[in-house]
């Protein structure tokens, strides 16, 4: 046998059998950085308290790692149903709610399927429907980041689409459907309406209410923000049962590890002990578009989230520079989002501690000469 | 507003929003035992060593949960990097190789495109193909459970096949491909050819050194067997770095949790500590093929892998029958597998510890008076 040297031909006979529009995708990716203090990516402040940490490693010691975990994970999901009081049988879990979004889509979409999503949103949606073969139907935010119900209506009207994707409240805007309003959404169109409601411990409509009687309904929730836990990556989905069991067929069996499936279990049982940081986060965001909103030179838009959008038009600074800057002289890491529809000149900051939001508002303060 | 009732109308408007295809798909599941001896899912009998829980706990503690792990898990990829030589942007990592499996048909598999399976194998294939929307080319096994490698090029060249799965050792029959076979079959196809080798430590020819030069050819590895880690996910995928790059945009980011990450790296690192509790369940196949073997009433496949398939054709004792009364004499939990093409009246017995297989066998020859 001769040595093969794999050649630009060679690599192109296996890159052909990716499907076209793989292929034309770009990848999701993020620089990684190791600042001082990182408000980039709306993870709580707060670690997960040590006498929990202490208490899961108590069962994680004793559990035979060898052994799969359950086929379901029961008792992360008797807890959804405890907290939610959503029946069991319309509850699936998995590792972060991702995973939840990639199952729903690719049961619901393919070539000649529609999916509306308000945009800018979290791009991880058009990335999914984009693996899945269907078409992304984009409808704006208004210019002050507010959803366009009407025209939400019309594009899934006018697409047909099956599947209505809204990220409530918006992430990386910030700002939420009122009840109302996703009562209209439902109400005037015949599409799956996706509710992702990381944020919704901070502020905006909480729609698990609605979810009765309404079979087209799907809320996402996740552990990443409010509860504290990006680290074990675990989220939640909630829906009809017949609907679940459905969307079921594309989840991954044992894909919750026993460590996910304790701890997540634990702390929605525990979640007493997250209240005081989640109503820390929601003031201190509060704080921030108040001290944001002083300083010439920012357009800081409404969040009801654990972070604040605000736009950089100041003569002298532009928000590459500030970010920069925040960077190099602060070790304060914020999300530059200006590569969205509609952010130009746009930064994201995460809702952090009182101390370092200070130090975020003392840097900006400085740097704009303010 | 009044009180909202899901009639069977209702429900309907949300399911007819779900593909076709995944609507005729039955799910996979597995009904729940607690058994005395768990000889039903492959894994290792061995948990993973007390100093090794211990070490990586210190780890687990220092660490902010509330924090994302890396978007990469680069120690994870690392550690892959070093034991199987393979480059770095060749090496793809996630939640088991369920997830890496699912990530590389999603990229590939579309309504129209054609995968090649032998059967009976590993079901998931066939489950992530149908909710791919492709259609899954089955290749039947032969008689002695061998890989019947001109069939399976013949049925890729008439079906014009972007990829065949090959599970070696196949699960659950036992058998594995030599190289030469691997290697015909590659060059006689233009497919994807996607090799499963979850149970190679066992036994079987280890295909990573083929990588070098064949752009088409994926090795897949888990953890849930040798390496005694079913209870925390973690695999790995290996392909040429321009290949893996198009399949890693189906994963999702952030997916490995940070206690995967680092126990998965810690466990490949230190893969020496696990060596005897692989070479004491190779030898122990080996001694309950030889000891089923002398018995009347059964026919024993020849297996690579840390589990044995035999047939029960006996006069009076059904598998059913002998399924049921090790489970409720003995305690013994085996794999009803006579559901899957071919393997009518079979039954696949997972590796236990000596001990445990030592119980197996005297119950299985209780049960058939000899």
């Amino acid at each position: 046998m001769t040595e093969r040297v794999v050649t630009a031909e060679s690599v192109d006979e296996a890159l052909r059998l990716v499907k076209p529009v793989v292929r034309g995708l770009g990848a999701y990716t993020l620089r990684p950085y190791e600042p001082r203090i990182k408000l980039n990516q709306n993870e709580s402040p707060y670690d997960v308290p040590e006498p929990l940490k202490r208490r899961l490693w108590e069962r994680l010691a004793d559990r035979p790692w060898n052994r799969y975990p359950p086929f379901v994970a029961a008792d992360f999901i008797a807890a959804v149903s405890e907290v939610t009081g959503w029946p069991e049988a319309g509850v699936l879990v998995g590792n972060g709610s991702n995973e939840l979004i990639q199952a729903l889509l690719s049961v619901v979409v393919e070539p000649g399927v529609s999916v509306v999503i308000p945009e800018p949103t979290f791009t991880l949606y058009q990335l999914v429907s984009g693996v899945s073969g269907g078409t992304a139907v984009s409808v704006a935010l208004d210019e002050e980041m507010r959803f366009r119900v009407d025209a939400i209506i019309e594009a899934a009207r006018t697409s047909r689409a099956a599947m209505i994707v809204l990220c409530t409240p918006n992430n990386p805007t910030g700002r939420s459907l009122t009840r109302e309003e996703i009562e209209r959404i439902y109400d005037s169109t015949d599409a799956l309406i996706v509710l992702d409601q990381a944020y919704v411990e901070f502020g905006g409509y909480n729609a698990i209410p609605l979810l009765a009687g309404r079979p087209r309904l799907v809320v996402l929730r996740t552990f990443s923000k409010a509860m504290a836990m990006a680290g074990l990556r675990a989220g939640y989905l909630l829906a009809h049962p017949e609907l679940a069991t459905e969307i079921a067929k594309a989840k991954l069996p044992y894909n919750v590890n026993f460590v996910t499936e304790t701890i997540a279990a634990e702390m929605l049982r525990a979640h007493d002990l997250l209240q005081p940081g989640v109503d820390s986060m929601s003031a201190e965001r509060d704080r921030i578009i108040r001290e944001l909103s002083a300083l010439e030179g920012l357009t800081v838009f409404p969040s009801d989230a654990n972070f604040v959008l605000f736009r950089v038009e100041h003569g002298e600074i532009s928000h590459t520079t500030l970010f920069n800057r925040l960077l190099e002289e602060d070790g304060i890491l914020v999300r530059d989002v200006s590569k969205y529809p509609m952010l130009e000149h746009c930064l994201r900051v995460s809702t952090g501690t009182p101390e370092e939001n200070d130090a975020f508002l003392a840097g900006i303060r400085r740097i704009l000469g303010q």
